[in-house]
């Protein structure tokens, strides 16, 4: 599986992927999922791929060739973040309906800035339609999802800064990993500030790094101390409601 | 959706369940999920249910009347909790057959005791087989189980208490309710002590809960120091890795 999220605060958009891919239990892989179109000063995307990996190469690859061979229509002349899904959703689209199996399916992330318009993140789903963040959720997550929910739920907001936006990022992305096998490291961050057209801001976590482990470390001990915090119930008898009795049944 | 947990500890067991049942999002009901099966002093059941309402309200109903018309074999007969599960696994299976159609699958969450033997939980699949706990994993779920896993697999050990382990249940439920609509209150918790023999340690808690409440409030806050308290990145461009360049696409 996989784990993405894209994040899109009044100051920019944060961008997070993990590399783990896996057909089956021993087929475990490493693989960047992480895809930037640095298109000039007026002109930048940033793409977060999910689901068949043959799919989500292919169409990458075909992104790039449209743009090599100037295509009509390529992520250098669509006018808008909108656009640019509409493009990247069909030439996905046209990959899955190549190979008629099951299980081909892919779906994408995609954020960036066009022109003097706003920055913008948008889900690509494999049916190449796509749906864009709110301020009341303020960010868009592909793959294994639930996991790391509830902590973007509860932190972000339109006025969250880019770098705790990229600590939550993080933090949901630690949560995934020590539930679920299929999204491991290295962890991919960028962070692409408003009006900034520039992807440079890019970060690189290994296994081994020793700011994931502290994070992790600081994150169980927080969590721990949440925990013993909490108002305690009188979980004694007396407190207790009687059951109803189930006659229904 | 549905969300129940069963947690086994060396103290007994906890047992947690929401009420929300819908068929779609304009005929969301309320039902306890939550069964208890008295059959004594040396027999304790409780059975917590999700997926098809109609399939679960048939096996408990099936399981009921095996027990009043003292069936050669029913929960009164069965010299284990595994053998209940493989008992109520096949009754289960039987009602889903009935129905031809899709989507009228269920599943169980068993636990309790039958005699000297000690206290232990198992899941039952729609297919009627079952799996126990672990030292490792001292916890079962089924429904909307990954929104409220990463806090269980931090928290719960054998060694944690029967009272920490049903505040572990009401946090997971509150992530859970949280991040998904479809899981709702009145949330059910029965605390089941090893060697008791008794399920009256019941308790149940409805939306407007003032404790519930508080512990929502507590926990937010909680989470927000922890999160406040993480060890900070230095996010400034100098520390940036280079991107690797993407020749390969």
């Amino acid at each position: 599986m996989t784990y993405c999220m894209a994040i899109s605060v009044k100051a920019g958009i944060v961008f997070c992927s993990d590399s783990r891919t896996n057909a089956g239990v021993d087929q475990v892989s490493t693989y960047s999922k992480m895809f930037r179109f640095d298109l000039g000063p007026d002109r930048q995307f940033v793409v977060l791929t999910a689901g068949n990996l043959a799919t989500s190469q292919a169409t990458i690859a075909q992104a790039r060739r449209d743009l090599r061979e100037n295509a009509a229509l390529s992520l250098n002349t669509v006018k808008s973040i909108g656009e640019a899904a509409d493009y990247l959703g069909e030439v996905c689209r046209a990959q899955q309906e190549k190979h008629s199996g099951q299980g081909f399916q892919a779906s994408f992330l995609m954020g960036g800035q066009v022109g003097t318009r706003d920055h913008r993140i948008v889900m690509i789903y494999p049916e190449g339609n796509h749906i864009t963040s709110s301020k009341d959720t303020p960010f868009l997550q592909i793959g294994e999802s639930k996991y790391g929910k509830p902590i973007l739920d509860r932190i972000l907001t339109p006025d969250t800064t880019l770098e705790t936006a990229a600590l939550c990022a993080l933090v949901s992305m630690d949560a995934t990993m020590r539930s679920n096998l299929t999204v491991g490291p290295p962890i991919e961050v960028l962070i692409y500030p408003n009006n900034g057209f520039d992807t440079t801001r890019y970060f690189r976590f290994e296994a081994e790094s020793e700011y994931l482990r502290e994070l992790k470390k600081g994150w169980d001990n927080g969590l721990r101390d949440a925990f013993n915090g909490l108002p305690q119930l009188n979980w004694s008898r007396q407190d207790a409601h009687a059951l109803p009795t189930d006659d229904s049944h």
